[in-house]
């Protein structure tokens, strides 16, 4: 196979042989997959490419599941409030909830794990005080309070599998309705391990077996009101995997019990922009223990059939996180990544698994995420395609990725040609990126950074989703700027630091709301924590907070590395209180803030240290502060999104506070313009970002290079 | 004296006898005053008028107090923090501190009320481990662990009193400074009692001992740094009474000793916008105790010489608020409030004591505050009272002023014509407003409105001080809007409804920040409160919630009356929670909403019940909602500020959902005019609030009259 083909993953189309077979030649694809709604036919599969079948292991099974209904997978939900108004109040707890996902687990196993609360003061109703009526599906609670709101705890089953409902739902399928088998239970499992081999027997072309993720999916709730259909949408959190198996083995494991509420958490359940708390840590720990036993024996069965087992890594991905702490024994051949940006290439690339494939974006759909069209009327998926390339290609280019692939309906390009034309053109780029990649080293500036957020490495470059889902996150806007940038990241935890302290990173940046996940919450509620940072910085490190990094409680400063910024945010107590004047440093403003840059400001931030360098302001408020502290510098940003002046200003201040000020080698003038320079080749990629025409200076050594790059272009130069 | 003379205070100046009396004659005065930097003449003095003469009681003893320097007012500071690098650390307490206000006193009886504190571990330092070192100012602190940050709490004598230091550094006077004697001792009690006796006798011809507030000023803290000049202002709270003195009497009283950083709160102070702590109550009503029984011996001194003592309540007026618990007991003939917003007015018309006098702005200086010109170069002294008088005039129309005032230097008008004239006009205007007050009844609608927050009664009208520096606060704007409405308003504390319930309201008004005095802050952790608005709502009350109202803590709503308001805030941990949808309620819109109503959304605000009425929104976020609740409404409204359209509107709810919305007789079509109707002489005074011309429909009755009016005009219709 010469290097103009390979690496790439096709989706063929039973009905379009035709189209499938010239597709896979023009893109040089080696694999033909099928999709969900998709078949391969026996010419296909027969015209000697790999082939890729897709499992998702825990649908398809309705027939088994009737015989078995408590075997379907659950959840636990909160019923809607309801106000006593005399001394018995009646809840009807299925209330509001989508009745075709849910169905009221009435089982004495699964009432014993149910609660009720008055909900005003905060308060567990006796269990002596409710009982439940099979019959009309309401809990009566006596001796309540007036005007006090009560809720209750219950358990559902979930007897329409989420992904196979939504896809129903949005396109008027008129279908079996699927259902998610749960294989916590011996007998479930026994049955799966069955089916996998029989599946494993029937499918003699596939030489690899797609799983579509395991067991459990993200969190996905629906009411039964088209004003508010999705109740609750978590890519991260563990509330599918609950049953009362489940609850019993985790009590048996670890020595206590959880209940219904350390899940429902008075209604919020466990967002994952939220810290975790210690039990639900502990449940995480124990379902992807779970996860991965009997994961691993798929895969094992997998294997015995000589094919390979890839994981897609989207939709029932809970419990089986790539940076979590079993993935590797799962013993996955490959990892598949769906990408719309720059940090979800990263994370694929970071793996511990031996390939590497994104899944690319535009799918081959009539119409993309958030309903615009693609593959129809109005539709430019050329230009789409284009826009996630660029903001893939970046990060793709800092770490390797083995393979590329599309999904979907293939019959659906036949009306666009130059989407055709350019998937051909974006596969050279990326099979002469690989190469590169395999036979060189990339220079890297010599910055190890460190992202610091509650989950530490666990969730590594993402949050809990693609970026669509997660933009009101300042982190992930920074995420997605490191992934293109030409240094080193880590993700840490608050855990690491106080097992490891910060020796090895120049940088340490921290992100987000007061409270959040990503800010850290209660983790700074540690003298430990906020001393080390102090020390750290003081003897040469650099903290960069963003937004309310570091925020908790009522301290003598809210921001808790405020003296380390040089600046505080006034929680109001402190409205009363003098704020120091202050002029903008035009020198560091000059140098590090290029034209374009667009920073909110908060109205509550002032100054603490008056030596502290203002480098942009806005009425008198600071939006960007650097403060010298000991050998090293705190730096403030009020808040941060991805734009390419912001990213470059990031960029900026890293290298400026790490002691590069003057670095700019391999730096292009242009801010939508980036470089990867290969050492042995001496080879020097120049990325255009944007979609326009850009003619650039990069400094290259001692030399400056005039480069000119058509929208999107990508040159590759000899130095 | 006719009704277009009498019930005015000029402001005499000796060396302009003709002009004072000139002045006097054309605006009708009764009385001369002096003013702070002005004398009257004995050709004054002897003209036939009543005579004010300002004391400040607390200043002008330079020579006792130096005599006696243990009797100068004290506070208490925190020092900034220090971060120790080894295993001591040496503080310079005063340091970044004003040396010309504050004097370490480092008496004994001083240093064992001296704390010190780890700020980095929220940990008081055991007192063994430190020492002070009168020499050099320095407290060097053993023990320490490094990289955490000290402070010491220290008291200082304050040895300039703060208005005179104002007027001093703003007019770089060279005068002495004067220092402000504490009271609090027998000893300087005895010497004042002297005094006072000695000045009375000294001033004859005064009518009205003018006392400039009484013993303690608001709390000013300066720094040395003029980046940072004004440290700490707060117009409310009660850090410049304090001395080891009090603290000990306090101990004895109360039973228990309140502690350094029971004041310095981590550096916070305990800043009037928010809620008081037990303790500080206790401590508000011991001073309040202590300035009423040493205030009304002062009076009782004034009177016994046969003069009246007026008081007037700006700068020291710590500790006398007139809707504090003991203001009836001083005596007093009568309260002067300087305003500048009709909340003002109606604060002093309030007040139970004989007499109630406005001292109006502008003050006749050169400069007004905020340094811009007005009786100098650039200044435009009309135009400046013509938009005072508007904003205090509909206030003064709802409730009865004895009496108007002006101060400063009365030479300075002779350039400004227009001004005097306009002077004379306004007087005009007053006297015709309180002749219908005195022999008429006001029709008032009746809806009895609510404000609610944790000061309650004691900060009627006012959160601490004027407008302008109270500005980012709701309330104020909803206090000032209120001033002018024809309705009644009380203002009750959280223990008002604990004590008392709701009965008797019709409307009641919580606005303000999260943890805020005027949202109420943990008084929301309190399900008695939360249930009684709950049953008094349903049963068909109006609560009427602005902001951040009812915010508290981490329980099943964030707004614990989250079910009233049918919507609720996120803080973060609801992110992944669905929002429903909603059309606007065009109907309510139209009927409530006048043209130009500009209200400031909240993201994070979402609606819980799918039947609450939404009536503004902004991007699908719910900015007015009015939620039918049992008989009652939640009405939520996410942020208020005072224009002319957001006072009509808040007018328009607030009949609307007491239900008189057929009700608007006697409302202008013009959102800009107000109405005020005499019941028994059957006059309908019309008031154009704006520096426009207007005309407008008026509906009277069965009738609509069609008023014209000029600029600022007030108009009287005989019906």
């Amino acid at each position: 196979m010469n290097r103009q083909s390979g690496d790439f993953t096709l989706p063929g189309e039973a009905g379009y042989e035709k189209l499938t077979l010239e597709l896979a030649e023009k893109w040089g694809a080696d694999v033909i997959r099928d999709s969900d709604g998709t078949q391969l036919s026996k010419e296909i599969l027969d015209a000697g490419y790999d082939i890729y079948s897709t499992v998702c292991i825990i649908r398809d099974h309705n027939e088994w599941l009737e015989k078995n209904p408590d075997k379907y997978q659950q959840s636990f939900l909160m019923s809607y409030p309801v106000m006593a108004e005399a001394a018995e109040v009646k809840i009807d707890i299925i209330d509001g909830f989508y009745k075709e996902q849910f169905l009221i687990n009435a089982s004495d196993d699964s009432i014993r794990y149910w609660e009720v609360f008055d909900r005003t003061q905060d308060e567990k109703v006796d269990d002596s005080n409710w009982s439940y009526d099979k019959k009309t599906g309401i809990v009566t609670v006596k001796n309540v309070k007036p005007f006090h709101y009560y809720t209750v705890n219950f358990l559902v089953y979930r007897i329409w599998e989420e992904i196979s409902m939504y896809n129903h739902v949005t396109n008027n399928w008129d279908k079996e309705h699927l259902a998610p088998l749960d294989p916590r239970s011996e007998e479930a499992q026994a049955y799966l391990i069955d089916w996998l081999h029989n599946w494993c027997k029937d499918h003699e072309s596939t030489n690899v077996v797609r799983f579509t993720s395991l067991f459990y999916n993200f969190v996905w709730i629906w009411g039964n009101d088209d004003r508010n259909r999705n109740l609750y949408t978590d890519w991260g959190s563990y509330d599918f995997t609950v049953s009362p198996l489940a609850l019993d083995e985790f009590a048996k494991k670890y020595g206590y019990s959880l209940t219904s509420e350390d899940f429902i958490n008075k209604g919020k359940l466990h967002v994952t922009h939220m810290p975790p708390t210690k039990k639900m840590k502990d449940y995480y720990e124990f379902t992807q223990r779970f996860v991965c036993d009997f994961g691993k024996k798929l895969v094992d069965i997998v294997h015995s059939y000589g094919k390979k087992a890839y994981v897609f890594y989207d939709d029932s991905w809970v419990g089986l996180e790539p940076y979590g702490p079993y993935f590797k024994e799962y013993g996955f051949d490959g990892l598949i990544k769906c990408v719309f940006s720059g940090y979800e290439s990263r994370l694929c690339a970071g793996v511990d698994v031996p390939v590497h494939e994104l899944r690319l974006h535009p799918y081959l759909f009539p119409v993309g995420l958030g309903g615009l069209p693609t593959f129809s009327e109005g539709g430019n998926p050329k230009k789409d395609t284009q826009d996630y390339w660029v903001r893939v290609r970046r990060a793709l280019v800092r770490a390797k990725i083995d393979r590329l692939g599309l999904g979907g309906y293939l019959h659906l390009t036949q009306d666009y040609p130059d989407f055709i034309d350019y998937v051909a053109e974006l596969l050279d780029e990326f099979r002469m990126i690989k190469k590169l990649q395999e036979d060189d080293v990339l220079y890297t500036i010599p910055v190890k950074v460190a992202v610091l957020h509650a989950w530490g490495s666990y969730r590594s470059w993402t949050l809990s989703g693609h970026f669509h889902e997660t933009w009101m996150h300042t982190l992930i806007h920074i995420n997605e700027s490191l992934s293109g940038f030409p240094m080193n990241v880590d993700f840490i935890s608050f855990e690491d630091i106080r097992d490891k302290g910060l020796d090895g990173y120049d940088v340490v940046i921290n992100a987000g709301k007061a409270g959040s996940a990503w800010s850290g919450g209660e983790n700074w509620d540690d003298s430990q924590i906020v001393t080390a940072i102090q020390k750290w910085v003081y003897e040469g490190g650099v903290f960069l907070g963003v937004g309310e990094s570091s925020a908790w409680g009522d301290g003598q400063t809210y921001l808790k590395l405020g003296h380390v910024f040089g600046l505080d945010i006034d929680t109001g107590a402190k409205v009363c209180h003098g704020r120091y004047t202050f002029n903008i440093d035009e020198e560091l403003n000059q140098k590090l803030i290029p034209e374009g840059v667009t920073i909110k400001k908060r109205d509550n931030v002032y100054l603490t240290n008056k030596d502290a360098n203002v480098i942009l302001e806005e009425g008198g408020i600071p939006k960007i502060v650097i403060n010298p502290y000991g050998s090293g510098y705190g730096v403030y940003i009020s808040e941060y999104e991805k734009t390419f002046p912001n990213m470059r200003m990031l960029f900026n201040i890293i290298l400026y506070c790490s002691g590069y000020d003057t670095y700019d080698s391999f730096v292009a003038d242009n801010i939508g313009v980036e470089c990867a320079f290969f050492k042995k080749a001496q080879i020097l990629l120049v990325i255009n970002n944007t979609d326009q025409d850009v003619t650039t200076d990069i400094k290259v050594f001692e030399r400056t290079k005039n480069v000119t790059l058509k929208p999107y272009e990508m040159k590759k130069l000899q130095l």
